[in-house]
């Protein structure tokens, strides 16, 4: 049994999102006709944008789908002077104009909110981060749905969130913005989204994404993530006690309850994933979001870190059906793997 | 029982797309992601690539996934000096930087085809165009799955397809590109679509867009638009014996074997759709694609119809799962809508 503890990248698909995106194949119109089927198919995708914006704490705002987070960063920010720091996103940060600095300890302090985005959690690390007033822009990709975050109460102007890493489906994200926000339409054509982003609407992505979206609330509510901190912790113990030398990256800061980024400086992070995938478990090194790139951590290095500790990084990040076996599983083959490559270096 | 009659604004989903969704509804991993979960996420994706390439007859070329037809207008398109005419969708006008004017009978002669678009079949009037060789790019969203093309033999250096105008899900369409072609970002971050366009695919709906493509090409094969043919026939038939002063807009022309587009002069198109709506008949006037916009109609305008019958149009288009009946009994509930308006009228 192959245990996925790489929920960062992408989760499974929740079973009330499956159920959701089944029960939407059989609305047969297209949201912009007028006719009775059209009318159904419109009312199922403003449906799943009330309840998208309802588990989000974003009544009020406006929720514009969008393909994905990426989408929904470009939109958010292209042309506009964005300035950012290098922990965001590489979706962000292809936007950002003028760089903001990282502190050591994964911080980053913002000078002029109006101007600039901040993650709330970032992706590698799961460091968090404080949001200034006033902020132009939040990436909450890895928040919405770990973090009792509402956007009425952030104080941004924009949100950027993807459905795929709360147990929805991959291909759908949204950005939601504060009422009055200016959003120059990137895809033109149509008038969907209220003129701002043209496109015959993805009503069974949608669908999914309400329905994980109010789920993964719902599971936050009831305390899931309080569980997966435990195991996450627990990980972490059996590590440090068996390897003193391991870095725990953000181990002091505020830091998302299931994420796990770790370094024994040397030891390859991509070898690392090899063995762990041979050995059953799905893990990472850096962000997924580059097919093929294997190269060290922009994020790590951002913080200070060197080459050598920014390129043995791993991320092992849990989701609410990982079990305790599953984590000391783990522990236990990632140890075997460390004193081997400690034979082999020695 | 109502009767969905607008199928070039949107296709039910395909039984065969359907399954393929819901299998891939399983697959849990990041296609990025390089282990087991990742490697399984990302040969689904590549099969559903190649299975869209051979449905469209364009083994060699690449896919690009978009998340609709729009995006891949847009990728292709932008700041790239295009020449189209005013018979395009929306989706790719709003590209268009230098206009080709159409003709009476609704054909477009290019002059300098490697600057130009050309849509392979009108979605209001089924009007087919003759492509010229060395085409820049063809719009050939809805003519795939209903004429017998094939990308290798279209002469066009790029072409727009989209899922649900032939029974896959709405929110994924593609870009076909010869290769060689260059083709820019618009999309940024990750290195997905072979950097081409940057965001965590939508595996589901590629899957969806595959199966379903697959299926259309072998109904089409298989003869089944020549019974749709004979349907759409009928019901031109039975409305000109009925009432001899209607226009078929295209009726001489080469068109798609299922769109009708007629117009009673003075009839509002939009009073129609909406009768037709109460009377169990989903139909449209003009494109579907532009939310609460009730316009005369741009490409019936281009062809040199006055107002009166451009805003006077209805498109009625047929579906392989339409029977006789429907189409009789539209064409029964149309004459009597169409006595009652002449009634009032006079």
């Amino acid at each position: 049994m192959r245990a996925y503890l790489d929920h960062n990248a992408t989760t499974p698909l929740r079973p009330e999102a499956r159920e959701a995106m089944i029960a939407a194949m059989d609305v047969v119109g297209n949201p912009s006709s007028v006719h009775a089927e059209g009318r159904k198919a419109k009312s199922l995708l403003e449906k799943a944008r009330a309840d998208v914006a309802s588990a989000f704490g974003a009544d009020g705002a406006d929720v514009i789908f969008t393909s994905s987070a990426t989408e929904a960063a470009a939109l958010a920010m292209e042309g506009r002077g964005f300035s950012g720091s290098s922990v965001e996103h590489d979706a962000v940060r292809a936007w950002i104009e003028n760089e903001i600095p990282t502190a050591a300890d994964g911080s980053v302090t913002v000078d002029d909110p109006a101007k600039a985005t901040l993650q709330i959690a970032n992706s590698e690390t799961g460091i968090v981060q404080k949001l200034p007033q006033g902020l132009a822009l939040c990436d909450a990709t890895q928040a919405f749905g770990k973090l009792p975050i509402a956007f009425n109460w952030l104080g941004c102007d924009m949100a950027i969130v993807s459905a795929h890493k709360l147990g929805g489906p991959k291909g759908i994200g949204a950005l939601v913005v504060k009422r009055g926000t200016d959003v120059q339409a990137r895809l033109k054509g149509g008038g969907q989204e209220m003129g701002r982003r043209a496109g015959t609407e993805n009503i069974i992505g949608a669908a999914g994404f309400a329905a994980a979206a109010t789920a993964a609330v719902r599971d936050l509510d009831a305390g899931v993530w309080d569980a997966v901190k435990r195991l996450r912790d627990l990980l972490e113990t059996t590590l440090a006690d068996a390897a003193p030398d391991t870095i725990f990256i953000g181990k002091d800061a505020d830091r998302l309850p299931n994420t796990s980024c770790l370094a024994v400086p040397g030891w390859k992070g991509e070898t690392q994933v090899m063995q762990m995938d041979l050995a059953g478990y799905a893990i990472s090194a850096g962000s997924a979001c580059s097919s093929g790139k294997v190269k060290a951590s922009a994020v790590l290095t951002a913080m200070g870190y060197d080459a050598t500790v920014a390129s043995s990084a791993i991320r092992v990040s849990l989701g609410p059906e990982n079990t305790e076996e599953q984590v000391l599983g783990f522990a236990n083959k990632w140890l075997t793997q460390l004193e081997k490559y400690r034979a082999k270096a020695a």
